[in-house]
């Protein structure tokens, strides 16, 4: 049946390019749509140390930008569109995009996450006035000042050493009795004068006037409030997969992922689901392009099987 | 405990240094085993136009430098040796070379894979007198001549892409009626009039004198016989895991693969499997890699529960 593409790729971060290179090589007409910035969450990271292949690390911008070259050469479309819906008709699958509506042989959903919110008074009221959740996409914005880091786990303090580097002293607040983090990086904090984790301590509020200027803490165990001189804080306290517009096709998990088989497979034919949008993933990128790799090498198989 | 070190890591290849690199920067006290040359596998690769991240392509023996580099800088120590058991004791696993024991809390297998012989007569006769198993590593000894290559699958197609850039003049031996290579590898073999595939033809004998002269052959359906004239063959007609030393602990697939959930764990606690040893690889280096980055964190959580 004519299909307007072979595949359809929905995100374009680490896992569907992966999936697009792999797919393009393989002759599959494939379009990768992109909601948000081409290469996703990848364009939001500072220096990349663990991604297998650069002995001394890769930017984030500089590493989604060969894998949208590589795709591209491979002979993948790139395109913009928000997928609002997925339907699986009988021998082809329908997306709609604002748009457009476009026809497909299979589907890889690697729609990746958004970032987790505070909930918390002032969160909302401060958003772009010293509220961000991307200190590399808006951290030079509170260069200098004393700021707040929400959450101790890799991304938080990643962020804690960026900011660091951008003259800011910093406060990385972390409920848990613990940071959640690489030694490597909690050895790193801990050889900087300038930045100090607190840990069991709980967000009130953000505060402020026409710019946040601090932050309400408490002791979540003796009830014991504080406060914190903040010109800035950005929230890294976890990841919420994008998957709000697969609820009426696929059975997802509590925490909103898409549980898949070994192969990347969804329990519907010819639809599969690479990165951090699938159930277990170790949400890592080196991990997340596995999963585009065997995703598509599945979907092959499976289109040579229609 | 004291052990020797946290994690010994069988394997240099992609899969094992992407998981040193992840241990060696969670702290953990790190030795990758190779026991042939470090790097793996990719060592005898051309250029790589598959792994995400190289918009042109890398060759295979720079991005093996590139991991070793990087796994070395996470502070993992890459040592030679070739693992011939490894024992599960009480709270500690032991691994024994021919050289030395070590003792350590949680072992990674990702000890690869090694060519499938093609095992006819002449084939041992002639080994590295006309017949090899790496275009990378020992096409120039045959640069010029005409040469076949066995096996119509990516590696047999991108072997004889590569012959033929030294000149040779290259026949593709295929037993299947197709070949089961990409696309993309069949178009670009299409347009070069310097190398012809061949499906549907048994490789017989290899025959020559001091060196390889040529290859005779049959047709599986029909009995006929058919010569064709050769100064050397390169086999490329599959891989066999390297676990033959895990007979005795662990209880292997018919095809010698390692069986491991999601997380990468084999039948026993604190062992875990990387890459083409285990079952239903993809047998791709970036889905290797994802396996290692995988394999590297559960055992992080390992470790961390004794």
């Amino acid at each position: 049946m004519y299909t307007d593409y072979d595949v359809v790729i929905i995100g374009s971060g680490c896992a569907g390019l992966a999936a697009g290179i792999y797919t393009g090589r393989a002759g599959l007409s494939t379009a990768v749509m992109e909601k948000e910035s081409m290469g996703g969450e990848l364009m939001s990271r500072q220096l990349v140390e663990n991604y297998p292949g650069f002995a001394n690390g890769i930017m984030g911008p500089d590493l989604a930008s060969a894998m949208l070259e590589q795709a591209s050469n491979a002979g993948a479309e790139v395109k913009s569109g928000e997928v609002v819906e997925i339907k699986d008709k009988s021998g082809y699958k329908m997306i709609k995009t604002a748009d457009e509506t476009v026809t497909c042989k299979g589907i890889i959903i690697a729609a990746g996450s958004h970032p987790r919110k505070l909930q918390v008074p002032g969160e909302d009221e401060f958003a772009n006035k010293g509220v961000f959740y991307c200190a590399t996409c808006d951290g030079v914005k509170c260069a200098g000042k004393d700021v707040a880091v929400a959450g101790a786990g890799d991304s938080g303090l990643t962020e804690a050493l960026y900011l660091e580097r951008l003259g800011c002293k910093v406060t990385v607040l972390e409920l848990m009795p613990q940071p959640k983090a690489s030694k490597v990086l909690i050895d790193r904090i801990g050889a900087n004068p300038n930045i100090e984790i607190k840990c069991g301590v709980r967000i009130e509020s953000v505060a402020g006037d026409e710019w946040v200027t601090g932050i309400h803490l408490q002791d979540p165990d003796t009830g014991v409030k504080d406060y914190l001189t903040a010109g800035g804080i950005y929230v890294r306290i976890g990841l919420i997969p994008n998957t709000q517009f697969l609820q009426d096709i696929l059975t997802l998990s509590p925490g909103g992922q898409i549980p898949v088989n070994e192969h990347m497979e969804t329990a519907i034919p010819g639809i599969f689901a690479a990165g951090d949008v699938r159930l277990n993933s170790p949400a890592q990128m080196a991990a997340a392009v596995g999963d585009g790799v065997t995703a598509a090498m599945a979907l092959g198989r499976y289109i040579a099987s229609l």
